[in-house]
């Protein structure tokens, strides 16, 4: 994992983008050039110069608030932050971007078991299609790492052990709810989601965690946030972990889908708090 | 229409899954052979062998659980299933994936006629933009089939009748509660979609609402499914069928989409069944 | 600007349509003469002759209801509906639909410059990575228009001065909300987006309202449409374009987006109106 970014004190944009209230807009100023040496060696996709080519200051929000500011705030390593960008990816549907995030989350340690089963996982929580289209996009950058199958969790993998009891809870719950109305969708949630998918070994429950609720904010589905918010935080997901990413998100999965999930996010927040004080 | 897979016992997956309990996973166990036997000549988009090199754990799922049960089960046929496919593929801009379940569709008894209508119907209900990808992703398939524009339905047909108190209804309301906030949208709801688009006749009115069903879910829109829930039972789908779009719907769509769409499935399943005992 | 089009009556399709009714398709009728003088050059994509191999109900839509009647409705001009189709098709991640809409925007009067600043807003409303396709859509085109990076705004401009009350009730009224709940989002709201993106003179306060919430309608974002229509109408969006930004939507975005979003426009229309009239 690299961590060497966390160190840096976060206020460099802060303080040049204070001064934008004087009417100047933020990229003359000497933050800049410290942003620069942050940067890394390629853009997205494509050379900064062919992004000039069509939006000039897109390109320097990109070098110096995205890549060279939020990537490198404290509170979510660059190795979380790219699980969050690849989820979000992934959920959107948006493979052309994924090669250069893949290389850079190989990069920040994240194992390519890892993004083996972050794919997997999507298939079920984001659909078939999106997960297709992300093994379109990461088998050259695996041959080109050489990645082979070798490094990646096989189909048959000895399981993490069940907290039976709290999945029976879940399950019954789901049941008595929709086991009449949907019994394949009950039938396959126990069976294929909670009792064989979230039990695989090669993605810890945090971050598969860290995953779908990644994937519901970059959706816009708000109402399936409470339930993997708090599971997230009850496999080790800090708060400010929580409240990082959705910086994060803002960038890839755009400002009103966090602006939708901020409240709940807040509930939690703040019911979680309420119980670890006993009140 | 192909319903063969439809007789078997759909319990294989799930005995194979009970084991998983055990802590291993279901990969292992002999369930594995019988699916292997139903299983299709070729994966979406790319060999299994491919699959393999990127997410092991995905290519089984996709053969054992996806290919050979979910779409196996009964309740709802291979035709059917793949009509509710397409038009997630269509409403989520998926055109990567549409050429294999075109194909599907077509070997499992849809025609090119009602491919042809499901992609203009999904103009008006998921965008313009939309459907020209699914033109653009159909037209090899149609021409490697040798199908011409001469098996499609024409620009001008003759038009299903229209029921038209029914009709007057729906446009009264719609009017009273939209026609001075957006006139525009308003006429083109009952001159071009409910008197025009509606009432061709090359898609029978259940396959169409079921289309504009499975596009709502697959898009998350839960507010609009009530009124085409209903009206796709009042032209003949069987609370069973809706259940088991669901089932196929939570792995094309993702499980979050479903999972928001069935309190509406429930509380219409519920209303429908009271109104049929005169409760 | 191109205001050709919006001098003709807006009855010719609805004429076209009330003859549906008779159970014969509009396709028939003398009004696809007219039409067929209006229609653009080349369609969406491909051919004509291409669309007929697959849909030709829908080659006929697009030319005789969406070319020939939508875009040239009154209440919107064509220059305004290009921004909104551009809007929906960067927020939807529709790439493939670009280059024939930014040729038909540019020749309808939106300059690069506005282009690039489209892109760029969208980048935060919608995320980047659906900037960083549209700015890769957009790069041929401008290279064969011959537009180079001298007509684009540049990174670093004179920002437009800032209404500094009314936008320090806006940051402490999102700072109270969010402030301890996901403080790096708070943060670059006020700097990056109020205090920077929405300050740069390359894109008028009115049209970047205008792209936002068409990005909001088309991305079934309900919540935020509020203060983002507001916002618009305080800049100088009528309640008429307004409307008509919800015609042009339907068929970009789809009918159930704007349904959804239909009654939010109402809301505010009645409170505004009511506001007015000092009641």
């Amino acid at each position: 994992m690299n961590n060497t970014g966390n160190k840096r004190a976060p206020s460099m944009w802060a303080m040049a983008s204070g001064v934008a209230l004087c009417g100047l807009s933020i990229f003359a100023l000497p933050g800049d050039a410290a942003a620069q040496a942050l940067k890394p060696a390629s853009s997205p996709s494509f050379s900064s110069k062919e992004m000039q080519m069509v939006a000039p200051a897109l390109e320097s929000y990109t070098q110096v608030l995205l890549l060279g500011d939020v990537w490198v705030r404290p509170d979510l390593s660059p190795r979380d932050r790219s699980i969050v960008t690849l989820a979000v990816l992934i959920a959107r549907n948006q493979p052309l971007e994924l090669p250069f995030y893949l290389n850079r989350a190989l990069d920040n340690g994240v194992t390519p078991g890892e993004i083996s089963e972050i794919i997997t996982h999507l298939a079920f929580y984001s659909g078939w299609p999106n997960a297709m289209a992300a093994v379109s996009a990461t088998r050259p950058v695996f041959a080109k790492r050489k990645i082979t199958s070798k490094q990646l969790p096989s189909a048959k993998v000895q399981l993490l052990p069940l907290d039976k009891e709290a999945d029976d809870k879940r399950a019954k719950s789901v049941d008595e709810n929709f086991g009449k109305v949907a019994p394949g969708v009950v039938q396959y949630t126990t069976d294929a989601l909670f009792r064989d998918l979230w039990l695989r070994p090669g993605l810890a429950p945090r971050d598969r965690s860290m995953v779908t609720v990644s994937a519901l904010v970059a959706s816009g589905q708000v109402a399936q946030i409470t339930y993997h918010l708090n599971r997230a935080m009850d496999s080790g997901l800090t708060e400010k972990q929580a409240s990082e990413m959705l910086t994060q998100l803002a960038f890839y999965a755009g400002w009103p889908n966090v602006f939708s999930a901020m409240p709940v996010f807040k509930d939690i927040f703040a019911k979680r708090t309420v119980g670890a004080t006993g009140m």
